[in-house]
């Protein structure tokens, strides 16, 4: 039967450490270490808000997604380099800045867009989760310094699950994922709601139960993501 | 209470019909309505693969996405006029890509390469859904024109369901769409099982509870879809 | 001798067909087909002009033109996919945004754009004028909403004409287009007036004689054309 | 009554002058002056062809056009700088190109390419056409240095006339050119022959006769450009 | 008179410290901080050349660099999002690659590429040279592992230096590298020689003298950090 | 010993000759030639600075520079059609910018920017120090046009020198440069001060003593270079 690589149980999360202020210049910012997956978050805050929103009275929150070309195996060009951004970069983006978006009260953000960075130092599978949960961290820290944080509706924290050798798991790292028949993200927020679900079927179909065992995995995984939050955060 | 516009329960789907052969050139095409949602799909032949299949004895097939200018109420800027896709162009392109892909063997395509084009002519909510469901059909056409009708491993066809008004709705048109609590994008196979879901709180957060409403409002639209496009291809 | 594929004879258009209010959205549209070519033509109204024309008290007309992938033989890559517009596709855009222009009273339009688009969704030769005489329909459908018609100073159609195997022949399909020693676009008014003639000695020069027999097929053209635009708009 | 601004008669070319070799490293170039405009026009041979020419046997022509930023009286945004060719550039380059492959007899070039380069320096009107008669100096010098001049099947030349306040004229500069209400630019070989006409109606549609009167003078300007191209190469 | 910001001598560099294996993938790499700079450099090897090198049993070492959005004060837009690398980064690039390449010979490393990134994560002045001094030590860690350590010809390291207020001083950091008069980098090898020299007289000319006296700063500064180099290396 | 492919002195610059007024549109304009180094040099000026200078009370001067693709002995792709500026051209200007930015008062510009077009029409060697010899004279008419000679503060030029053959020479040539062992661009005013200097080490480190003969050389070339421009300009 399947053995994880690095001896975890099925149900249980890579160790998790969140380095507050990692960088010196933006208003929050975060080293978010999951497993062997790292990333840098930083929040930066513009007092004014997109064309579409001049007006309205409500902020806005937006987030961009790299990696260092060697976070990864093997050498990535960069997407600069390139001239554009990849599919697979644009919808992480979007994916980050939906899910910090359900997170705060964007009314109560006033005239200011938060630029949300998340740069991937070294990659071993959940980056895009991993960046969801550090990049609520450092976002939570530049709404502290402008006094904002009753704007914070909810915590939201992100993790992956996946089916590898037919065995629902939780949290997968590089290998596992590259091996899963099934793979899913999942962002939730701390009432154990729903904030996105992407699910795929990567080689095969899934089923109605295996997708609720998946979601009572995620599930578990992003309470103990939002507790550790708390813990580094002081709340 | 929330009255749906255009008078439909809250579990029917808008009147759909599928034109087979709908261009000339393609080995297979049709036009593909769902409401006043209309896609032209096309499914071309490539007798060579992409060079990370080359000598896998894989074929593959992939998907191309885009909207007339004046699909929608207000006219877009054309992407060629920009001189780059959008982030949500992509990330449908790749959706319709990784649906048809699961609907076939791509062993049995041998060394060559599907390309589907989708393209809407006119927009009125659930243009991905209706691309991947229109597609399958042209797909399916192409494949019977090599021969290859014994690649198909299933039928494919896609739905969206949403929350509006607290209502669990679905096949949403364009302005139940934009006034969704909670939009989900879902496509299954003819077995009733899960080939992708995407679902997003864009408004609120949503429960357990909700998520399996809209994934049986999702399993009944999905299974008359692949009903008629069993119809219309005579199978 | 020469005989045509279709059979027709050396002065004879193909089979028109425009069916108007194609799309729902424009403000004025139209399917056109000239034998095996299909255009979309739609005009679209924004109520300002671009900045080289601020407070001039003059509109604009500007037109885009492109071809679905898979409305030729074979696939073509999507300029957006490219990242940019060819050079053909740029000479097609000014042609018809000149031939346009040209048949409407500027002054009248006011601050406006009307934004012409001409997606082919199949071509067979003569793309380019079937776009032309197309987007007048759409245009003019779009002055008539506007209560602007008397801006409209003459109807524009535009046909192709070509020497084959020695052969003058009036409106080319593709066939007859690849063959062509010579190749001609033309653009004229309901007075029989030119509005732009654009001739190129593809295989071999062309004498002032074999110029004024092309002329004399393209003003026939024409005429029929610009007969068909009004009977079906009623005028 | 109409007075050309730089006292010419109606039907008189501007003084041409044509500096052979001048810059060292193309195996053809020439300075092309036409009045006030000044074009360096090189000719430089590579021995290989398009890929779409491979083992056809045929050679091929290809030509690049440009303008120096103040070649005009206001400074333009190099091309190079904004990261596109306008579609101006690219009507040009394809017009260039199509009017010296019409000179020569691409199988007597065997593999090789010969890439033309039109860089305006100084504009005042006509800068396609006098970069047409320049190119084929160029061109001719090549092909004499590759000892392949019985490869040019005619002399050719181009020259622009246009309809100014009523008035036909030759050789439009500048300020006639956008005065003009009908503007044509037309390229001939030496037995009287056309290759292109590219005729406008900038302002107002034109006439058979106006159509005329145009190619009779194109006709004879034409014909003293190429006796110009032929003593300057002592032909 | 001018008092360094940070209290340091005008002869005095900055606490360097190198992390050696600061990422896991790379064949080589180190975070280095000078000061508040903080670069991460990882040295990927390729086994192929670029083109211009098939065949010539050369190697070749070439080198990107790029800043975090909020690796400064403000936040900058990505080069990535941009489309296009700016002036200033195509030059840093170049800068460190020629560096890197003057210490290594080039003949030893055989049918490879060293793929040098310089991210920089934090900036306070000086990125650039702190990058050169860092990737030396991440392309002499990738040699190692590739048992090539004797490709290196000499040790490369960078500073920079100024005039700042009349005062030469070495190793500025941004506050004064903003107010400096005269800027100039400087790569230097382990034998005193130099590798490049780039001093640019930002707000006023500088004299011989004043030229000196910052060559003899920048020969003391990189003295010291060749031998923090070879301690950290263990060399 | 190394004698000079032209049979110069070591110390002995090529000829030069500046033709002032070479284009008729621009303010100020020359054709420099420095041996068979030629540019059009320009100065163009617009009534308006750059939104970073807004309300400054500042002018602006930036340069742009390229090279015609046949100025070189093998045609080069223009940077307008591959869609990008090389490292190289932008290094290049902004050099340029920078030495002729600090030849001028730009307080005394007042709300102007002068755009200075650099436009190698045939190269060999040393195009970038010609380019600043050139357009500083291109940039004194302009002045002189406006009335504002007195915001020159000192004449500028600019001369490569570099290390063949174990040779310090000055104003090397295209064949000499490339055999270059050390490279040095300076840029120097009529007080004999720097204003930039760029040596690299290319095929090898370089000594300080070798630096300050290059330096020398460097001296005695742009004394004799602001000698010629000053007797140009009739000053």
């Amino acid at each position: 039967m399947f053995v994880r690589p690095d001896g975890r149980d099925y149900d249980e999360i890579r160790p998790v450490k969140i380095t507050l202020d990692y960088v010196r210049y933006p208003e929050g910012s975060c080293l978010i270490e999951v497993g062997d997956t790292k990333v840098i978050c930083s929040a930066s805050v513009e007092e004014k808000v997109p064309s579409f929103l001049k007006e309205s009275g409500k902020g806005w929150i937006t987030a961009e997604y790299s990696m260092l070309p060697r976070a990864t195996a093997t050498r990535n060009i960069r997407e600069a380099a390139r001239g554009k951004l990849s599919g697979r970069t644009q919808e992480i983006q979007r994916l980050i800045g939906r899910a910090l978006r359900s997170a705060v009260d964007l009314e109560k953000l006033g005239d200011r867009t938060i630029w949300i960075d998340c740069d991937v130092i070294q990659a071993d599978g959940g980056t895009r989760t991993a960046s969801i949960t550090g990049a609520f961290v450092a976002l939570y820290l530049a709404l502290k310094r402008l006094e904002l944080v009753d704007a914070v509706s909810s915590f939201v924290a992100a993790t992956s699950v996946g089916i590898v050798e037919s065995v629902p798991c939780l949290d997968l790292n590089y290998q596992e994922d590259s091996a899963a028949e099934v793979d899913m993200n999942v962002v939730m927020n701390e009432k154990g709601e729903f904030i996105e679900i992407q699910g795929t079927g990567e080689e095969r179909p899934f089923s109605k139960n295996e997708l609720n065992r998946l979601l009572e995995l995620a599930e578990k995984g992003i309470t103990e993501l939002i507790k550790i939050q708390k813990e580094v955060l002081g709340v």
